[in-house]
């Protein structure tokens, strides 16, 4: 028996970990552009990273410490992806660590970073950012908004995970990330620390088993940022390990994030979540579930609340999996807008939909009638503060 | 030797058709809606329809007859997509055709649609139609704003294919379809005649081969409406037939609608060709133009104006296909933007770059360095009247 009791704040809850933020002068305005998070002993880490090819400098300067390897520091900027920088990227990484004050006793530090693509890292003002960060605070606060970039609000989550018999251990994030990562390939980043006493060899398998349902979920596989990563580390300090409570304090924090990176789409005022039921495999109801959570003409309807439950069939017709007119049906919430029986939206259940569609979060179901897979994705609306903010993101 | 010569007009220049379009009250406004093309005597006709899996009452109608059949006459409607609409959808054509004037002797007759799905057509309206058509004009313009619904202008083109020592023939269609086909599912139908004696048992292949360089290069393979159709018809009154004129010529036509269909981009103000060059299958070619066309960050980043290849080479790398960013290069036009050698934007080629986005049409080249296998597809920019547009279709 265990218990998940959400907590205030984000990484200042967890046993051996500082964090901060401050600026440095990437973003304009004095706004925070470099993080870190830090540890007082050496832990655990383990990372899932982007599909894309071009994996930016940061993931290949991990990637080089080998599978499982240990750090007790982790250094963040926004506003400059440090992709398609080459091996001068890496560069850039190195010298930046190689001024990492001695007191830290940094071991293999690691980096992350997201914002434009193409540009090499200012190392210069990032280096500063080590006289700047009060390495003894825990403002996991300044750590979350220092790494937003289109966000409109910061992303940070902790959880107390009490287990009878055994003790309580915690878990944090914090995460960046806004709305329609696909196919727009707006980076995430996600850092979650953790006190529990994770097993090492198991860290990068229970992470990715909860990124699948989680960040996953709101992007269609390989279609993802040059960037994208989510981290955990463990610092084992509460002593107490339970696979089973672990795993679902893991998944809580992370389904949260997603769902608050999906409610911070780019200009977006709805979450929609997108269940495809009764699919003949899992992959099938996957591919449509995120056929529609990523379908232009979808997006725009939600925007303009209109009930067009025909885009839908459409974009599940499209999507190429097996399908039927005759056994699909579709709801919005629980009212019914199309079944074989009932072709043909009438006016009442017509002003119902409209209804629900109204709702900052509701569901649209699309029961196949084929098999018995289901699968849900996330998605938002595309209205017109999307175009404002992605035509001109550089300047 | 041959000659193709682009001639005024549409469908009236061909030999043995008539046409016409007249509004019967689906639009509103008196907008035109209903057209017809119609041959004096029976012809040849293939098609190549949408991949989705959920097509339109019209198209099954039209498979009914098998294969390989004669017709003469086809029936267009705008407005109302006849799709998603069962049984009783195929049983409303039925019921339409059967009240053609008799004078017409139609055999076969076949229909497409285009317009919102899942309401059953208005047979009443569509029959008021055959007393308005006047069935012996040649009025191809009629009939080309007849079919249009978000398009922005009327889409019709001829030739006269002169060969040596053989004669002449004519080739001409109209067309509809606005902008971003894929992954938008606007509709997109295509009624092209021809009077060249084409062998029946070539039809359907000719067409497949010409819409795979023309229409399949503005949208994803399988990613399609539930409607989409391009018909070729062939009476065969020239007496003429060479098949590489032909072909030329049907390229041509194909080739020439489907640019128009992407520079009528719902709200677009670019087109733009986003050449993949030296990838190292023809597939993998295909992929990441496909992919470029349809990236919303891109498109957004092209009504913006802005040189942000990062977004491009972010793309490509999620595309899923091989690729190194020591192999690859990126232009705008013909100014170089990225290199293995020159990663980074000075600021003579940014504002070169930026230059040619300012352009009504241009090319994003991108070169893999792979292989040899090179693909074009084309996109348009994505601003705020496409959200306009989209938001509230169906009102």
């Amino acid at each position: 028996m265990f218990d998940i009791l959400p907590i205030k704040g984000g990484l200042d809850n967890v046993k051996g970990f500082f964090s901060g933020g401050v600026s440095v002068g990437l973003k304009s305005g004095g706004k925070k552009d470099a993080a870190f998070i830090r540890s007082d002993e050496l832990c655990d880490v383990g990372a899932v990273f982007t599909a894309n090819k071009f994996q930016a400098a940061p993931i290949k300067h991990f990637k080089r410490y080998g599978e499982i390897f240990q750090t007790n520091f982790i250094l963040i900027n926004s506003k400059n992806a440090n992709a398609m920088t080459g091996a001068a990227g890496i560069d850039d990484i190195n010298k930046i660590f190689s001024q990492l004050p001695s007191f830290l006793k940094a071991e293999n530090p690691v980096m992350s970073s997201t914002g434009v693509i193409g540009c090499r890292l200012d190392t210069d003002k990032i280096i500063k950012a080590f006289e700047l960060f009060d390495f003894n605070g825990k403002n996991s606060d300044a750590a979350a908004q220092a790494i937003m970039t289109t966000d409109r609000f910061k992303k940070e989550i902790a959880v107390r995970v009490d287990i009878e018999g055994k003790g309580s251990f915690h878990a944090a994030a914090i995460c960046k990330g806004a709305g329609m990562i696909n196919p727009s390939l707006a980076t995430m980043l996600c850092f979650i620390a953790t006190d529990a006493s994770v097993p090492k060899e198991l860290i990068t398998t229970l992470l990715k088993d909860a990124a699948e349902e989680s960040f996953n979920a709101i992007s269609v596989d390989g279609d993802t940022s040059t960037n994208d990563t989510v981290m955990l580390i463990s610092s084992g300090k509460s002593g107490v390990w339970d696979k089973e409570a672990f795993m679902e304090a893991l998944k809580f924090l992370t389904k949260y994030l997603a769902l608050e990176i999906v409610r911070d789409g780019e200009g977006s005022k709805k979450v929609v979540a997108f269940e495809v039921k009764n699919a003949l495999t899992l992959d099938e109801a996957k591919k449509a579930a995120k056929a529609l959570s990523n379908s232009l003409l979808v997006k725009t309807a939600l925007f303009g609340e209109d009930p067009n439950w025909g885009r839908i069939a459409s974009t599940i017709g499209a999507s190429g999996i097996a399908c039927d007119e005759d056994k699909l049906s579709i709801y919005y919430d629980d009212i019914l807008a199309y079944s074989p029986e009932k072709k043909q939206f009438d006016s009442a259940s017509e002003a119902a939909c409209a209804k629900v569609m109204k709702k900052e979060s509701f569901k649209i179901l699309c029961d196949l009638g084929m098999g018995d897979k289901s699968y849900t994705a996330y998605g938002c609306d595309l209205g017109h503060e999307y175009v404002n903010i992605n035509a001109d993101y550089r300047s």
